[in-house]
């Protein structure tokens, strides 16, 4: 396999995160191309003097790297594998990192489907936030043989701070799982607890100072406590986005046979808001699906 | 009500919190009288001139404040209002803090029968852990009329370092739960991710190398995470008081009518912990019940 | 203990099976006395030649028998051991049956009551619903020692159709307990599995069809299934007692403990119920908690 | 679509039920031709005059109709769909009968995989266990179109008694799935209760006796209550097998967005038993696993 330096990058996928990254990587000198099912989304780009591709396959055609960064495996599947996917007009020293979330399974056949290609697989699923996908500060989760996961750093740098090289190509999907897993149990046990707090007649203000003042505090809490009480929901992290991690999560639970009861109950919640019509919101807006089930408002 | 200062100073249950907190008392320039129904627990105390008495009615005479720091409602029951009991031979003027976990109802009856000898009531349960009870850092949730809690803040600053009134007798303890019951999700999200983390043929380190590098890295991770790997399982809180304050938790999303469907499946893997025999351990120790269901031990 | 037939027999409690129970044993030939917290509901009795007394005391010292049926252990404790209770003005030799579901340590401490006062206690829980009562063809559960058993047997065949003698006062509760968890049960897999047939296009007549012509049928779906097609709730078990028995049966697996998770999960449908404000309701509305959840309702 | 009369049928997928349903294909008079991964399986039905194929390809070339009853998702997708499957040379006017239980999706899949061969398809998942498949007497959920349906009744005849026709092809298999989740949830509740009962000091066989003699008895119950009491774990219906089913709800909920948070819990509880490696046991042996974690053995 060729190894040159990347200097054209393809960026497949612009949602919140996506279009992000998309800039950073312009500002960090890449030459990018995009492209969006929505084309809009890629429009707003251009100002960046991001380039915009006919199809994934076109865009893979024009670059030295392509990055994915889509909701959903079936989205990545149509855009990696598809008859226009970028591993139809890809070729052999080219690079594929992919920034979605889906499960090791699916990202181990990606892999392979790329070798066939010739061209090197990275999975990088992102944590952060909207707002460390605007400001480069993304932590990064990859899987990746050793010299693909060379490759990749300069994108990396790009677009995250921090690097944790889990293994190869399916362990960076699995540690994902688990830490939005982690986020669901943290940010449901707010919110049940907000809930109770102030139905029980005490000022939730008073149970968030608790959390911030203890040793179980969390940057995490210190972002959503107060905007649930402001009832801020701007999406950052959507409901449906969760719901799917959380289901892949279950997935490989399943083939791996290890009972996970509580991440189970917690997936319901979701379930809930979703079939609320809120599964565009943040997943903070669970807190309004729990209200709904207690009829207690905070406020 | 007369409310001259504070110097002698009674504590009843010397367990893992309450004889570092008495010690702090004495420290800190108290008069200290202590009783514990394990009489050896508080002859320990002896050396640094803490005095024992023979009931906690005795010591109830013998003092200006009394506190209380026992294992679960029967036995503040028993301590509180029985025959022999602290308010058995209290007399109008004193002062009544307790630092045991119970739930809001029964604070507010020890608050009544309290006021009916003329005895100000004070709730403060802690949390911090034993390091925190060691160092005199703990955090106070108190409820408390202004006039009491006022009488309480010498006593408070020997044994914590931050106060949050939370409201009248009854918030102390509502906020409390609703802070447990916080930890359990934490935990659990963490133990769940882990074993299946590592299932799946990932280091469980890449996994906490992830959270606490991300928002929603906490020090409770941070000190819980490398000590369930090292397999050290010293109790600072046992599983045995976390499943009775998740049972107080669902008991007052009972009476409220709170749905809390997550930490109701959370009870439940502490109450698979205590089946295995393990509630005298710590509450970290619930990954080795997980660890039991699953196959897969950590290492 | 003096044992002479049972002749006059005083019944505590007139709700939905209480006030039929009480019409059948006027009817088999003894001469009822009867109190109710809401006198109007003992006075539509009075046609059946039934009597009302002004107090439980009143009735126990009119009677050779003392039955009660009501709603929860804090109203069972205050007709039997409250100052103007039932046990306040018994007599050795008289006998004391109970109806209600209350817990098994509860049955055992009205037992000891009792047994101060030279009475012989029984518990006899009852299922069979509003029908088997106003039939008398109830099925009792009875804890009992066996010489009491003998005295309560003519009470037990005018109210009911089989009795099974489960142990000690205590058995009888446990297994009512457990009997009213397995309905839950029953009935929660009928609601979900309606709910999501009809949601997936099909009609969930289709499936009740398979239920009843298949090993898993039942009486139980034979009569809730239709019911709850046609939107029939009239209230024959409320969701409120079964929230209330369900909270029992999981206090009992604490204390035994006993990993209970399913049933954990299922009473946090009860929750939502009452969060709705359908406490009341029979525990067929339960289907109309799980409708607002799932924004499906069947038709 | 040609529809002559159905003589020469073929059967994939020997196990439990399909090795039965076959033999009772034979006995009918069908002229009957089977196939399945474990050749050994095939040789035992040699003596009802059955003939082996050499693949479910082959298979499909000999006969009029085909069946199959395999394991899961993938193994029908193999055998039906593979490039030695069924479809790989069916002819037009042969019609496809699948009695195993997958999703609806898949078997709508399925449908439109065998009509681009002129196939027509029918979906009929069974119930009534190893003793109806035994006997001929099984429960058939079929979804199909009504002329397929017509042509399927004489196979339907010869294995089971009772079909209900669901709707169009994937209704059967919703019902199938809610059907399977119910039974579930009855035997859930079924042994939570039975082992707290005993734990509390109480006899299971009174619970039972219960549970048989009150409306929510069961043919169900009957069965599997003394059978779990003698430790009689024969396999009718595997673990594994139930778990797959309980996954399919659950996908099937999530893609409808329909909360089923009780269903979830019990998924769990098989999870736990396959991670005990109970996987191959029959559903029965749930029990065991509760009694792992509980620690309290049925006798």
């Amino acid at each position: 396999m060729n190894a040159k330096p990347i200097k054209r990058v393809g960026f497949v996928g612009l949602g919140i995160m996506g279009s992000r990254m998309a800039r950073n990587l312009a500002r960090k000198g890449f030459e990018v191309t995009v492209w969006n099912r929505t084309r809009s989304r890629a429009e707003s780009l251009q100002a960046d003097g991001i380039k915009i591709a006919s199809s994934p396959a076109a865009l893979a055609s024009q670059v030295d790297a392509f990055c994915t960064c889509v909701s959903d495996p079936p989205a990545l599947r149509e855009v990696a594998l598809g008859k226009e996917g970028l591993l139809a007009s890809s070729r052999s020293g080219q690079l594929f990192v992919d920034f979605s979330t889906v499960s090791p399974e699916f990202s181990r056949e990606l892999e392979a489907a790329a070798a066939r290609q010739g061209v090197d697989f990275v999975e990088a699923p992102v944590t952060g936030s909207k707002t460390g996908a605007e400001k480069g500060t993304l932590l990064l989760m990859v899987g990746a043989k050793p010299g693909a996961l060379e490759r990749a750093q300069p994108i990396f740098q790009a677009v995250g701070e921090k690097v944790v090289h889990c293994g190869p190509v399916g362990a960076g999907s699995q540690v994902k799982l688990a830490g939005n897993a982690l986020i669901s149990m943290m940010l449901e046990g707010l919110c049940e607890g907000m809930l109770l707090t102030q139905r029980a007649g005490v000022d939730p203000r008073k149970f968030l100072e608790v959390v911030q003042s203890s040793g179980f505090r969390s940057p995490y809490y210190e972002f959503k406590g107060p905007s649930i009480l402001r009832r801020e929901f701007e999406t950052h992290f959507s409901i449906d986005l969760m719901f799917k991690d959380l289901s892949l999560f279950l997935d490989s639970a399943a083939r791996h046979r290890i009972p996970t009861p509580s991440i189970a109950a917690v997936r319901e919640t979701y379930q809930l808001a979703r079939a609320q019509g809120k599964g565009a919101q943040d997943i903070a807006a669970v807190v309004t699906a729990l209200e709904d089930l207690s009829g207690e408002k905070l406020h």
